[in-house]
């Protein structure tokens, strides 16, 4: 590259990290913007402003809305983002169900579609399904193709973010070292990227509002954490933290990896079901290899629970009281003092979370920290995970420095 | 404060700024650096670093070394720490033993002292002791009083590290709420920081070169952990993160928490030598209530054990593997694939991490990540604590940004 080139290239990232500055600000006022409160919180003077202000207008990811009367002087413009000024896909790959979302750029949900995962889910034909989904969602929102900005999948881990694989996860059998992100990108013809669903998970929670540090606790297929440290989604190392599935909290449940009581094994629904089943709460007619029964199971052992049945509670109560003990162990790790819950099954199981379950975590808490526990439900519900991996791909139009790249 | 006033404090702090930068790129060079290799390296100008070296020498924080001959053209005086430039001063308060180091600039141990904690710890008389010791130090090492920056101590948690108090640690009764950093400060007429023990220990093997990241496990009266994460060392919000003695590791020891098997309960000296005596590996004559007999009880735990005691290898073997399972959880959580091992008792326990050990949690750790593990022992020995404390004192001389700061 020679000096010009790069000088100009330079400047050129100069206006496009002023940009996302500017819209990042827009996105952050809840009511709208003036160009003049633009330029006290961001630094830039007001003639920069104006002049960003006209590019992102022309381009169409802000428009000018109402005027705000101000004491002295002409009312002042605010200015908003324009919703349809840019969309993202998100698709959630979870063992059990596979979820899609089309989001605008402030955030809302205009298409969603939700299926089971299939038996065996060969990795050419989910990339193919996915891809129609996709063209599906498109079709069903009637959007501009050209706005998308591109899709982001939020998959078990372990994955390899930089290659875009999917390694080795658990719960899915023949899932091993899976370019998805390539193949789907070159199924779709859009740029795609790739995260773990945890940690996309606790992005969407704080992208939609969460603040501060805490700790997303997904309940999923599989358990695991995601966290916001220092407010920003922390990923470790190689984009693989959250890991939770053999800390021990004590269920009497003997794990595969050799120790009992591992959480990963009591919360996985294949083994709450089979664990109803023993104890008379479910009838027997369950085929504990079948995803999509084992789901329906779960529902089923909750109603019934619901409706006062004493073991299906039993079995229930014994797997919140892993997920809070582990939830307290991680707080206290990193000195944490709120816990978001989610993730796909946190609709059927949030109602044993119990009041008293979750006094008796802040207690335990409290005897070991200076500071009060705080916890909460999701903001987002059961699509969390598709949500969050869209998040991320918006994050590129208002993060200078977006954390996981998108492969075009 | 007038805007003169405000410009010049701005342009005093650019040039502690190019001073710190200058300094730390000093320090980071093993063998000396020339003025030509600061430019380059920090971005500086050459008239710039000409300017600051100057400074730096006057103020006896750097010296002029030997000439490294070059290619072509005279040949370049290294500049070289002056390790007499400054020192600091570091306590640790062990609820069994506490630590004194006085280190140089380039963090050598010019003096140090060991005591064993009094049973009954009063405050007033722990910070009076203190105070006659780092007299007693700085007399020995014979410095310039004035060239001291401050001390750090390293304790227990919780701690309130803005107010400088310890608030409640769980092995030292009549420690609530003790001011213990401004104390100490009134009493030796020194700057004084105070930071929780894991996270001094943490800081003082980065600080001597540990590089990455990594999890660093503490083993003292308590156990808990310090994080260097994305290259920093990892507080928590409110300085106590690394709290892990509830973390459950299946040790088969009924905890007062009311779980069983929780690693803090199982770890502590007094319980492992009371499973001695339990078990017949050691005599019956020892007070768990007196702290400088358990700590000669575990040492003779650890003697016998390695001469073929086999009830006494089966103690601090279940205790190593709690802690190694403790490691696995948390390397996993935080996607981190090393960890040093260390703090007052590794000199005592370090034999019982057994080849087999290491190799069955890096055995476990691969079934569960793509990544291998790694670990290795402290590289700075029993006086971790201290020399952490000491080293947070001197990050004032090195970082613009000390996380710590000290009362002075």
């Amino acid at each position: 590259m020679s000096a010009s080139t790069r000088k100009a290239a330079s400047q050129g990232r100069i206006g496009d990290y002023n940009q996302t500055v500017i819209l990042d600000a827009v996105r952050r006022s809840a009511d709208g913007v003036s160009r003049v409160e633009l330029a006290a919180a961001t630094g830039l003077s007001a003639q920069a402003v104006t002049n960003i202000v006209r590019q992102l207008i022309a381009a169409g990811l802000i428009t000018e809305g109402r005027r705000a009367p101000i004491a002295r002087g002409k009312p002042r413009t605010l200015l908003n983002l324009n919703p349809d000024g840019q969309y993202a896909i998100g698709v959630h790959l979870d063992p059990a169900v596979i979820t899609y979302v089309l989001l605008d750029l402030v955030g809302t949900t205009l298409a969603h579609a939700r299926f089971v995962t299939p038996a065996h889910p060969d990795p050419a034909e989910v990339t193919a399904d996915s891809a129609a989904q996709i063209e599906e969602l498109i079709k069903v929102a009637s959007i501009s193709r050209d706005r998308i900005v591109g899709v982001g999948i939020a998959a078990p881990g372990p994955i390899d973010v930089d290659r875009g694989v999917i390694v080795d996860p658990p719960n899915l059998e023949g899932w091993q070292n899976v370019p998805l992100r390539d193949a789907l990108r070159d199924a779709v013809g859009l740029p795609v990227l790739l995260d773990k669903d945890v940690t996309a998970a606790a992005a969407a929670e704080k992208w939609y509002g969460e603040s501060g540090d805490f700790l997303f606790f997904y309940l999923g297929t599989g358990v695991g954490v995601g966290l916001v440290i220092n407010n920003e989604v922390f990923r470790g190392t190689s984009h693989n933290s959250g890991q939770i599935g053999n800390i021990i909290v004590d269920n009497g449940i003997p794990c595969p990896c050799g120790y009992q009581g591992c959480l990963g094994e009591g919360s996985q629904p294949r083994m709450l079901v089979h664990l109803g089943i023993v104890n008379g709460a479910l009838d027997h007619d369950v085929d504990l290899d079948d995803r999509p029964q084992v789901e329906a199971g779960l529902v089923e052992l909750a109603e019934r629970a619901l409706s006062g049945n004493y073991p299906a509670s039993q079995v229930l109560d014994t797997m919140v009281r892993g997920v809070l003990k582990a939830s307290e162990d991680i707080a206290l790790l990193l000195d944490l003092d709120h816990i978001v819950f989610g993730g796909p099954h946190w609709t059927t199981l949030a109602p044993f979370f119990s009041s008293g379950r979750i006094a008796e975590l802040r207690r335990r808490h409290s005897l070991q920290s200076a500071r009060e526990l705080t916890t909460s439900g999701t903001r987002i519900g059961e699509d969390v995970g598709a949500v969050g991996a869209a998040s991320l791909v918006l994050d590129h139009t208002f993060s200078t420095n977006p954390a996981v790249l998108l492969a075009g």
